[in-house]
């Protein structure tokens, strides 16, 4: 079982800043992906919807006979997350749990703002997990649709994409916040220019890296860390449109993309 | 039969823009609409998919017992529109035609300027199907995918809008265009935004308005327009979050949306 791979989802192309995060903290661990492209975007879904593609993407995984699942994607982890821990007998984690636990500590004035898709930020998710680890947090959530859009064109350092995030983060100034959480798989892709935005005195949360550390901890606990040593290996499967996936995703991984296939999610 | 209501499809929201257009110019037909919500953006997808989904939408439309379909979106008028007068009995008509013989008619110079979703643009068809109207045209597609996260947003009016708008429109000065399609259903709503790029002597082709004209046309040519002159029906029905698509599709369609249901999609 230790050799079984990790299976990652995400609605697209998204979760690959977090398969990078745990290629880099696990780097013997075979890792298979998930990425919901014919259905993606997840984020402007209704929540009977995400449950059930998330159930559908977590069969999936299962019947390649993954060890442990990581909900990639902050849309499905803050409204699927529970009912996939209730329904699949393997580990499943994901990234909100991380990410807040991070940001409660990462804050020293208690103020933290949340970014994210809508469905994200509108579920309350982040807002509550860490009003969890500390009570008398001020959480401020903002949903960011078009950072989506912004990032999977490319225009990660343009004029655009500081004038947009200007446009949605000036609201959290009025909140003197010291703590940001990226909320959405894509945000690392535009730290950069969030961070000019924001300032050098706001800390950054990246639940990608966090989610991998936990994840490496999780296998530690439960002994199922893969100790052959040996070269992992990488497979990626997507519900659609596989070139324009390998494309953008290399952007996300940092890495060229290869044993891609294309692969019937409806019907699971 | 001739009061058999007239069917319209498209990925979401935007096609609304194409209802409105034919409620104006027809305005005793009844109407139903359906926006394939769960499965939008088409203009993302594969070829395969687009046609898969484009069957799917239109045979949910002819179990309504429309007598007529409109492909409203540009994405799968100008992949599947083909496939489906093939595979209807009942007259199909899509925006790419329309839009494209307007345009061959109002230029002057023959430099005429596309802007859509990725794959209508890459698939060519407006820029072939003009070419058909005007050998002698120089057509420039220029994809914009940003433009319908901008609008889905309301941010229209914004400064990101034109100096997104600027972004993508510069090149098409080069090519000294003096005509500019606004090949995907939601850039009306932008209209006024990249009329302020272009500048006034450049005209804006909307094929909403150009497809309703050819709508009529057809329903007098086929004796099939509805001559009860009653009130008439508008029915919508959604694959997924009708909510978001009250709330956004009201300023596309600049009335109120009743008689709203969701419907499933995934089985025809």
């Amino acid at each position: 079982m230790n050799n079984s791979p990790i299976g990652i989802f995400d609605s697209g192309v998204g979760g690959l800043t977090v398969m990078r995060e745990v290629m880099e903290q696990l780097p013997y661990e075979n890792l298979i992906y998930f990425g919901d492209t014919a259905r993606i975007p997840y984020g402007s879904r209704s929540e009977q919807t995400i449950k059930k593609y998330a159930h559908q993407c977590a069969t999936l995984l299962k019947n390649k006979d993954v060890k442990t699942i990581v909900v990639a994607c902050n849309t499905a982890s803050s409204i699927a997350l529970d009912d996939l821990q209730k329904n699949f007998d393997i580990p499943v984690i994901g990234v909100i749990d991380p990410g807040a636990r991070s940001a409660s500590t990462v804050t020293k004035n208690g103020h933290i703002g949340v970014i994210g898709t809508t469905a994200t930020i509108n579920s309350g998710a982040y807002q509550s997990k860490i009003m969890d680890y500390k009570h008398d947090a001020e959480v401020i959530g903002i949903p960011c649709p078009l950072f989506v859009s912004i990032i999977e064109e490319g225009w990660e350092y343009s004029n655009v994409a500081e004038l947009t995030a200007e446009k949605y983060l000036t609201e959290l100034f009025e909140h003197d916040i010291d703590t940001l959480v990226l909320g959405c798989t894509h945000y690392p892709i535009l730290r950069y220019t969030i961070k000019k935005v924001v300032g050098p005195y706001v800390k950054l949360v990246n639940p990608a890296f966090e989610t991998a550390k936990d994840l490496k901890q999780l296998l530690i606990e439960k002994n199922l860390l893969n100790e052959s040593y040996e070269l992992p290996k990488y497979e990626y499967y997507v519900s659609d449109a596989p070139e324009r996936f390998r494309r953008i995703g290399g952007n996300f991984l940092k890495k060229e993309i290869n044993n891609l296939s294309e692969i019937a999610i409806d019907n699971l």
